[in-house]
């Protein structure tokens, strides 16, 4: 079956072109100012926008974590994912400390095949190093994962500094590279105790207890010791000005840092937790938490000049229910956000229509720089000749409204309750199927998983 | 007894002035342009330059280390130091993990009570952080110890982040701040380990096993901890541009921090640890190591621009039998170097005769400052009434030429063997008391302890 | 609805009787040697052994482990149980390090509620010690779980001296007590170092890294503890003569010690380790592991003389594929062996027809006494009237034959392959309701969550 | 020259016989019932027991402990023995932790050479287990330790139960032991925390915080971990009846175990820390603590039996100043009595001449067995042609007084304060040379290093 797309302006990083796109067999078949194709099914996307269909590199989804599981799973995550034009997540295979790589990435493929609605890749965390854990690191590339993840903060999953460089070093050897999660483990310790002993326990005491240069700290630290490395790194959810100044410095004597950050930092700010009603403020408990406004400025104007090259979620999703187990306590409040549903369509009405970013920007942060750096282009990442054809077709004109009401998502709240947005998805095709249709998600979940390579 | 120094010129911080000085009970009583005073012994300095005694905030002297102890000890130690115009040390006051602050500073009186040769003084360092120590830290500050030492590297005696930061915010209430050695732990491990593997164990692998990242790694960690504990900090013995750039970094964002350098950073460099000979190379074996003269150019700017507070010498010495005990295995070299006797001569040659530095801000780095920062001004760091007469008489006219045969260190080598100096000091005086002559060092040792305060 | 049981023989802890029994709704109604009722439905258990329906007090079912989950969940497991005439198992919740038993409960709750063929209930596994867990203790108990877990081995579960300790102490004031698995990990890990360094790495390498004299050690240990605490103790699954001799010590001196033991190692030896089929040895492997002929012998002899309390299973399944993770090297054979499902037509044919043990003290071991120690006496554990009418219907004179082909456990063998038993169980029946007949298991699970007291 | 004892009974391990005793060149030349010499000094003994001179295998002299330095060095300590009739003392050298065992070795050389007023060996402490340490073994054999030390308690020096297990193994290829002072760490910790936290910080609660079941438990777990290890071991000051019982039970299993005990475990009991008096009871504070009178009843009946085979002192002496660092906080009381100077006339008194002990029972404890077991026999240990001329001479007829003011010992106070002893030391020869007489200490100390063997 073939679908030829007619009438549309099709989004790439290097520029926004009036194109007629025609698929077939899954794929991209051809683009061009003027297509026919008679035994095709026209689509008319007259004055539409096409993306290559987003990429999302940072989803938690069924992960047990802070005595519970995350709301979402792959069925529900996914879901939500397609639906926000997310047509590729790649999760976090999780292991614990003492279990092998395979064991996790076993796991993930239990939670995940078959489940899907969206196609699907995994990096891998390295919460331990040993000979065996370093045995295992070609399995995973051979596997499909080169890409991996480790944690300078959490007992459960942080590695100390000797750890994080030998893996950096190793992975270095296969062209491989890690996403680390960067805040000062001890002082953050130390700074709860402080609030836990003053019987400070509302989530307004949670931002004070990971404070910027906790974030910075870590983020220097690690690009230091990936300097000693001589291997590239990304930071991600970077969500500090302060973060950017130490990135700036690592790149300006020659190392290599990728950065991503997520919408929470662009969008939403620490005011948040002052909600003196519990749920309210507790909502939005995730870390690195929420900052200040000036840090939201720093980052859109890092997304603007290049220093930052991708946009993920984190999607970590809790109910309110589950939130509601840090009454008392604000360290037992499950932390994360919902977002893979939204990221899409909030760049594209925050950025793109204010201007902050322009629409080949978005292209880049969404689609193609993350299929490139995690090695899923062309196949993913772009609207050409022999791509997927993952599809977003956005609507510029039309306007839309956030609200938990109307998500596939499996919690039940939003954090961007409320938001107006310009812009609005009319529909979603995962590689040629149209897969949603007005919000309406189509069909049994025909997500595959993503081989992805160094 | 009653003493006229005439015809000199005055150093002090703020310039050099022609000025008598009138010593009277051990103290300064007088200085102006023309004194004359019947009842006292004339000393002619007419073309001299008079000092106030060097004071040498960082020197360890029979400190028990590397399976040894250190060359020097209290007599022979101090004996080096005033006949190098140093009239006060500070020393480090070292506890064994496990042992109270008490105990330590107990073990340094016996030490080096009644066997000084000049004043002194000591730092406590901070090796564990408990209920018990944290009681301990007014206790200190009573005796006369304001400032502490802690390490971010050595197993036997590194603190965690978390101990760290609680230490600074503890010494915060107090007004009493720390100095922090600082080199990443974790890394160097993995480094020296990869050098052991490939069986390279000479001395030239230390260097790269402690490379200039992290130095800085470490610097940038410790002054982002700083800023969350708003604690002001001081960085020990440092050696690298790239430390310099994180210290400005921190003072831009408002943080007060001080840094401390040593003559081995200035004038010697990496070249040294090549030297095919064991016994030639391992001499130079201190951490963290010699850099490359680009460091050295960095530290001589940054001494003169301000960036740098205070030069020390880190003097920790031993003889070349104690250095061979790394043969074969380049960790096993006791580390460190002797200095305390040659630090102001050599400041003086190099640095302001040579032009790089005033002899202003050579009286601020070794006399003034210090004192100050360490809380011994104005009794100790300057020429004014009422000042101990400290006093050192340099030639300026006068050379010099460094050799370890002449030397009151109990060490058979110097680093600086065969530099010739432009400058020399005729004579030292310790309160009053003429104690090194044309080298000679005079009389029993009267050091006493220095009480300093906040 | 009514039943009669006409002509049996009624077993208990202190003998056997010619008795009918009444059942009706769900409870024993009446026991008598002569009962008649008119509305009842008459069984005729002329000739047969009627035993209150045995309880397995240590199973894992659905438990994530070395790297792999068990082959037996809720849904398989329990029904394995009540085919082989278990009415009622208490499985370890197990939370990882850092999760609160609140969480632990919660997840087993998921993973029994609703799946279950036989009653269940829940010992909680503590694996840290801290104020949280503490505070957890009554809550755990008001859930009704009197009964917890320590393990003095694995590095994921062990838990210090001081902790076991403390928790020790803790338990006691609740009336609670801990069960703890006993054997020294230190020198294990010693021991395997030794062995995979020498490239011995096929399963006969498992008996030589746990010797006797390690299950011992941690049993003297742990009575000593024990000791200090004044508190009661359960050593669970002991194997071998040298620990037994710790037990009598211990109670010699005055201690409460309970003690149970599998079948396994009554049944089967360390010979099985020797077979060169690799997958013929892998089977057998669990911790601790198969001992000799004469702990055998040594074992027997304490189940006569009332050394040991009960006889559990430790049922641990893994399929043979699973077992397979392990060739090349020993340690990655998943523990564990399969077990609850022919524990008691086991214990009768080798015990009670072999004259061994009686009949009452068959049923002391799996049915009264574990029901009296784990809180579950007299609703389980007897038949009397107002007990739950749990009834294992036993024919002395037929015989069986166990093989993998004939068991409802998801286990592709059977560690007792080929046992010829004197003895065959008819029918079962969980509270009044007929669940098994004639290896037939009938009916939906309709297992019930058994709260326990202290 | 040649001293020709005559009249003497000369004791030895397997009687008391009427024996003159030659001396030549520092040996004893000749023992025969009737002996002349012409140039020989006749000693008249008539009436006299002669003692090959004791050796004491446990002391610590000149130790940094407890924030602190034990009151007796090398020379102080060694005065006392010789002045007990103890010729030989084996101190035990103690790096630290990260030193390697040739420092520790080199430092107790520097601390006692050239100062001993009798013989001295060293065993040697072992707090760390690495592959340094492993080769190191060899060397000190060499150097003639063939005795190690290990600690099961104090964080400063505790080694796992992996690392003493391979250290066992290790030493045994040398056909070397260790002797290892067993008590539980874990719960001991737990214990103090209890007494602290309930503000019972009396010396009184010293003893309650190491009750008898942690020396046992620990002296269990010892030997299970040597039975696995198949390697001989050293209980080393054990003090209660429980701990006996563990070693019987081993030996009856087939292990080589040797015990020492020490006299404050025979003579001095528990009640001893009631005293309200701090002082009084603060004295007495010593690891393990005194116990009841049941274990000493129980230790005077092992030693008759033989179950124990040395008696040593453990000296570790404090002054009553140094002791009193513990009031507040019984934690922080230096722990060890002196003992060196009162052993012989005590054992004698207490236990020869009240008939618990024979006199030969005496010499095999205090002299022959420990010769043997420490690889100095028949250097010491005896008195027969070729032994070293160390001769005790003991009048059995004559009544002393023990009391702080008669002693060498550099320490205020006495434990055995006012005993009266039945049996007096009238002279000591060290190496056939007059070294005390009446209680007089004769010419320089010419004390030299026992090179003993395996």
């Amino acid at each position: 079956m073939k679908l030829l797309f007619q009438g549309g302006h099709v989004v790439s990083a290097s520029g926004v072109s009036r194109m007629d796109v025609l698929v077939e067999d899954e794929l991209v078949a051809a683009v061009a100012p003027t297509l026919s194709c008679p035994d095709a099914t026209v689509v008319d996307v007259t004055g539409k926008l096409l993306f290559p269909g987003f990429l999302d590199a940072h989803t938690h989804f069924d992960l047990d974590v802070a005595n519970t599981t995350t709301a979402d799973d792959f069925q529900t995550g996914t879901r939500a994912a397609v639906r926000g034009g997310t047509t590729t997540i790649i999760d976090f295979a999780c292991p614990n400390k003492g279990e092998t790589l395979a064991y996790g990435l076993k796991l993930w493929h239990e939670k995940a095949d078959g489940k899907s609605a969206c196609d699907y890749g995994f990096h891998m965390t390295i919460d331990d190093w040993n000979a065996g854990i370093r045995r295992e690191i070609p399995d995973m590339i051979a596997a499909g994962i080169p890409t991996f993840k480790m944690y300078m903060t959490y007992p459960a999953m942080m590695i100390g500094d000797r750890d994080l460089y030998c893996a950096l070093v190793e992975l270095k050897k296969f062209n491989a590279f890690a996403g680390v999660h960067c805040e000062n483990a001890g002082v953050i310790d130390a700074l709860i105790a402080e609030k836990l002993e003053k019987g400070e326990t509302a989530p307004s005491s949670h931002p004070a207890t990971r404070p910027n240069a906790l974030e910075a700290e870590a983020v220097g630290s690690l690009l230091r010791m990936a300097q000693v490395a001589d291997a590239p790194v990304m930071i991600v959810h970077l969500s500090t000005k302060e973060a950017l100044e130490e990135v700036r410095a690592a790149r300006a004597r020659g190392q290599t840092v990728y950065v991503e950050t997520c919408p929470q930092y662009l969008l939403l700010d620490r005011s948040r937790y002052e909600n003196e009603d519990y749920s309210m403020a507790a909502r939005y408990v995730c870390a690195p938490p929420l900052r200040e406004r000036e840090d939201q400025d720093a980052l859109w104007k890092a997304l603007s000049d290049g220093t930052i090259q991708t946009i993920s979620t984190d999607h970590c999703s809790f109910t309110l229910a589950q939130k509601d187990a840090g009454r008392g306590d604000f360290t037992r409040i499950p932390g994360g956000l919902p977002g893979v549903e939204t990221r899409g369509i909030l760049l594209y009405s925050e950025g793109v229509a204010k201007g902050r970013i322009s629409a080949p920007q978005m292209c880049a942060l969404l689609s193609e720089t993350p299929a490139k750096l995690y090695g899923a282009f062309p196949k993913k990442g772009i609207l050409a000749p022999g791509s997927d054809a993952d599809i977003v077709v956005l609507d510029p004109d039309a306007q839309g409204r956030i609200t938990a009401a109307d998500q596939a998502a499996n919690v039940d709240y939003s954090p961007y309750e409320g938001f107006i947005t310009q812009g609005k998805i009319d529909q979603v095709y995962l590689r040629g199927h149209l897969t949603v249709d007005k919000g309406e998600i189509l069909g049994a979940p025909r997500g595959k998983y993503l081989f992805r390579k160094c």
